[in-house]
C-alpha cells in the first residue's frame, strides 16, 4: 500500500490517497486518536466515484465526530478506473434495453455480478493492508452498496457489522446469499426510491440471516436519505465496533 | 390537576402521581432543568398500566438523560380505572372469538374505537393542565399506541411530533385518518410481532400524510424492541421538540 497524497482537513481529519496494486483508494483518519481507530469500509453505489461528495461528507463526519478510520476504494470499472470493453458493452445494452422498455434484470446481473466477483477480493486485500497500519486497530464494519456488502460479509470474517443501502440492484444469487449474512445489520431504505422495488428490498431485509437486524426507511427518493441517518449509522457502528 | 404523591428517584427525576377529574396519571420531570421542559405524552398499549415497568424505564430515561417531562395516563378501562359492563362484554367476546378461531376485527373495532373516542379528549385535557405547570414549556410530542396517537395527532395542534409503536390493532377508520397525520413521525415495528400483521403495518406507514416519516423495524416479537430504540426515539424528539 502506497500513499500518494496527504492533507489535513479543517476538521482535523487526515485524508490520504493510496494505491494498492491497481486499486485506488482514500483513507480518512481522525485528527487525534489516543488508540488505534476502528475501521469502516465504505462501498459506494453504482458508478459513483470514491470521492463522490456525499460519500466524502459522511466519511469525514464518521472520522471527525466518531473517531473512525474510513476507507473508500474505486471498484473495478468505477471512478478513476478504466472500464473493460465487456463492461462498456453491457452498459450500452442496459441503456438500450431501458430506452426500449425491455426487461433489464439479466443485463444488470451481467453488470453487477462480475463487479462483485472482482471487488470483494480487492476489498479483502485492502482490508489486510489497512489493518497493518499502526493507526488502525479494527474491529471492522462495512457501509454501503448492498450487493458487494452481502458477499463481503459472507466471506470475510473480519467484518463485524454492516450497514447496507437498499438502493441498488441485487442479483438473485446474492439475494440468496443474504441468508448467510449473520453480522449485526442496519438496512437503509428510501421508501420512494424510483429505481428500486420496495417489496424486493423488504424481502431482502427479511432474508438476512442476522439475529440483530434493523430496517430504517425514510420518505423520499434515491438520494433523499436524511442526514440524521449518518448519525444513526455511526451509533450503530459504535454499538458493535467499540 | 391534583398531585397525590411525589418522590425523587435515584436518577434525580421527580415522579408524581396526579389526578385530573377521574383521570389518573404519572408525571416524570428532570432532576435539574434550567428552563421549562418540553413534554412527551406516552400512551401505553392495549391493557397496560401507566406504571408498566418498560414504560416507566423509558419515561425515566427520557427525563433523566434527555431533559423531557414525560406523562402517562391510564386510558378509560385500563390500569387503575374500572371497566364498564360493555367493555367486559366485548373483552369476553374477543376471548371467545379467538378461542374459536373466528375473525376478530369487528370485535377489536368495538373495543378500540370507543376507547380512542374517550382517551383523546382526556389526553387533550391532561395536556392543557400539564402545560399550565411552570416546569413544563412545550413543545409537545406523543409516543406510544398508534390508534390513540393517530386521532390525537389529527385533532390536537399542540402535538409537534409523534412516535408510534406498530404493535397494536388499528381500526380501519383510523387507518384512513392516518392520511391526515402531518407531524414528523417515527414508526416503530417489530418485524416478527405475532399478533400484528406486518403488511398492514407497512401499509399504514405508507398512508401517513407526514412529509418526514421514518420506519424503524427490528427483528423479534412484540415485546422485543431493543433498548437502543429508546435512544433513537429521544433523538427523534430532540430534532423536533428542542
Amino acid at each position: 500500500m502506497e500513499f500518494t497524497s496527504e492533507h489535513r482537513l479543517d476538521d482535523g481529519v487526515l485524508e490520504r490517497d493510496f494505491t494498492l496494486g491497481e486499486i485506488p483508494g482514500v483513507l480518512w483518519t481522525p485528527g487525534s486518536a489516543p488508540n488505534p481507530a476502528p475501521l469502516i469500509l465504505t462501498g459506494h453505489n453504482g458508478s459513483l466515484h470514491k470521492r463522490e461528495p456525499r460519500l466524502v461528507a459522511r466519511a469525514r463526519h464518521s472520522a471527525a465526530e466518531y473517531g473512525y478510520a474510513v476507507a473508500a476504494i474505486d471498484a473495478p470499472g468505477h471512478g478513476d478506473r478504466p472500464r473493460s470493453v465487456v463492461e462498456e458493452q453491457v452498459r450500452a445494452d442496459l441503456l438500450r434495453a431501458k430506452e426500449a422498455g425491455e426487461p433489464i434484470e439479466e443485463i444488470l446481473d451481467a453488470l453487477i455480478l462480475p463487479m462483485v466477483e472482482r471487488a470483494v477480493p480487492e476489498w479483502r486485500a485492502t482490508l489486510g493492508a489497512l489493518l497493518s497500519l499502526p493507526e488502525i486497530g479494527g474491529p471492522v464494519g462495512y457501509s454501503g452498496m448492498t450487493a458487494v456488502g452481502i458477499r463481503l460479509a459472507v466471506v470475510e470474517p473480519r467484518i463485524s457489522a454492516a450497514g447496507f443501502f437498499a438502493g441498488g440492484f441485487v442479483p438473485g444469487v446474492l439475494r440468496e446469499e443474504a441468508r448467510r449474512v449473520t453480522v449485526p445489520l442496519l438496512f437503509l431504505l428510501q421508501w420512494d426510491d424510483e429505481g428500486n422495488d420496495r417489496q424486493l428490498a423488504l424481502d431482502l431485509f427479511d432474508a438476512f440471516g442476522s439475529r440483530e437486524k434493523t430496517l430504517h426507511a425514510n420518505l423520499g427518493g434515491h438520494v433523499g436519505t436524511p442526514w440524521f441517518e449518518v448519525e444513526d449509522g455511526a451509533r450503530f457502528f459504535d454499538r458493535h465496533l467499540k
